[in-house]
């Protein structure tokens, strides 16, 4: 536990270690128990709800990130990536968990990142319980970073999604992305390098530079999908990640249901355009990497379609209708339904 | 989620995969939901209890288990580190996720800390819920590995300890450790490489080599402490992790408790004098930096302390009646009571 334990070198300085308890106290609501010792982090959950809890990495957008100074933001995504895998299955975030390792610590990193994850805590309602920096010298190499983080949340009983309702018929509505989120920067990153261009050159058909399209914070879908999950009207989601659309689908579908993907449903936005172009990536390489646009899958009734899309639309989403469910083998095709 | 998604490198080996999944729920019991989709695990909690967490890496004690081939049961340590974290405050271990790192996954190393994590899991009670394994060629060097993980627990409101129940004239109770758990391996392994001696090498003073002394499994105490603490004897535990003996008991002492360590009264393990004589490492670095011999500490009323260290003792651990608690200002001294 970092950040109470003053044992640490990166706490060094007052200053430093200030900045961060402050960072982390910010997340705290009335349930964290202040707690002497602090070897572990404790809370008060909803009595009688099912825990749910996943563990991620930021991965290769942190090398991007830390070489264009926006170490904070990418720290923030790995807590908007945990919450949105929990709220597929209908949980909420209760309490977040960080790693920070460096083969040297360097204190001002360490406080970007846990300045970023405080700020993404606060804004999914994730307490950050706890975490540790490690100092590996023949682990990490010189100057690089790496962060990983638990998130924990809770569904009650009898709410949890796990697709199980999805039938033939139903919609799938797909939700706009930021950009990669997460996802796909060890091919992003070959592509960068290989076209020799700057992080700072102007993006085509877009108003912005590459580097803040490629740096573009992951969504939370949390705002819009938890007053919808409250509802009932949602038969699955599927969040973007490792894996792509199809990927991400195709884990929560039920036997004898297959998607349909309908490719020309939404434009694909101009960063995956970019992408694919310079680095000559094939369309179905894309569509495994990528989310292309689309960051949350929601599959529901086709009666539900309109008024769930109309509910999602008002909360500031942007809503496609990108295919249907078909029946058939188990699985997900890119086809005009 | 690495486990139920079939996406990732490593799991390209269909035989890695199946003893990975193999591995994974063994230590499942009833409580953990089969989940479809598996963005995060989600599992049942008693109601009405606290939630504890705490997260973890191995540190450098990873490099010297990869040298040795031991890598699975240094990845056991981190679920033995961080289930006695939850110890200290009385919450019993529930659910463990792992992050496992390298700059090319090998699908070998990955399973043998998964089926270590595993071992240890079923060993404290906890199901491993989930977990993620990341490949970065530009974060980490080649051929190194990176472990982390998560413990989530629980504890009934009401039977927390964090110290405030510690009175002047309490005493304290070391519980045997095992080596060097998982701490200050970075300077044990400065010792090694300058002594030039190998891991094969005997160890002298003991029966066994010192490879196998520097590579002994973390112990867990909740087979001996979780039925005390049951008794409500225990008013304060400390894990002696980084810091050593007087750095974790200083963080669990209240205002107006000081602690008083007498150093004679257990005999330091060979391997702690093997490592001070051959690293000449001054006698406050020692106790700063390694447990000595000591892997948990009990405090408790001095009424209460011949029939706790008696019970413990029933329960297999080697109890030293190492201190007392005297009025005075906060801290921790190196001194006979």
């Amino acid at each position: 536990m970092r950040y109470r334990d003053a044992g640490v070198d990166v706490e060094r300085s007052d200053a430093i270690k200030g900045a961060l308890q402050r960072a982390v106290e910010r997340t705290w609501g009335p349930g964290v128990l202040p707690l002497r010792g602090g070897f572990a982090g404790l809370m008060r959950g909803p009595g009688g709800a099912l825990l749910a809890a996943t563990l991620d990495g930021v991965g290769s957008k942190l090398d991007l990130a830390r070489q264009a100074g926006a170490l904070a933001a990418a720290a923030g995504d790995l807590v908007y990536h945990g919450a949105n895998d929990l709220l597929v299955h209908g949980a909420r975030p209760l309490a977040f968990l960080d790693y920070v390792a460096q083969a040297r610590l360097e204190p001002e990193a360490v406080l970007a990142v846990v300045e970023g994850l405080s700020r993404a805590c606060v804004e999914v309602g994730a307490a950050l319980l706890g975490g540790e920096t490690a100092e590996m010298p023949d682990t990490y190499r010189p100057g690089a970073i790496d962060v990983a983080g638990c998130m924990i949340g809770w569904v009650e009983d009898g709410r949890v999604i796990d697709g199980s309702a999805v039938r033939p018929g139903d919609r799938v509505l797909g939700l706009g992305s930021a950009g990669l989120h997460t996802n796909g920067y060890t091919l992003a990153r070959r592509v960068l390098d290989r076209s020799g261009i700057g992080l700072d050159a102007p993006l085509p058909g877009a108003g912005t530079r590459l580097g803040a399209a490629l740096l573009a914070p992951h969504r939370w879908y949390g705002p819009a999908l938890l007053p919808a999950l409250e509802q009932g009207a949602i038969h699955a989601l599927a969040h973007v990640t490792g894996g792509g659309i199809a990927g991400n689908l195709a884990r929560v579908l039920p036997a004898g249901c297959r998607a349909r993907i309908d490719p020309g449903a939404w434009e694909v936005p101009p960063l995956f355009r970019w992408l694919a172009a310079a680095g000559e990536i094939p369309v179905d390489d894309q569509r495994a990497t990528f989310n292309l646009g689309i960051g949350m899958v929601v599959v529901c009734a086709a009666r539900d379609a309109g008024a769930l899309a109309g509910a999602l639309r008002q909360r500031g989403e942007q809503v496609f209708e990108i295919g249907d469910i078909a029946a058939g083998e188990r699985g997900v095709e890119w086809s005009r339904p």
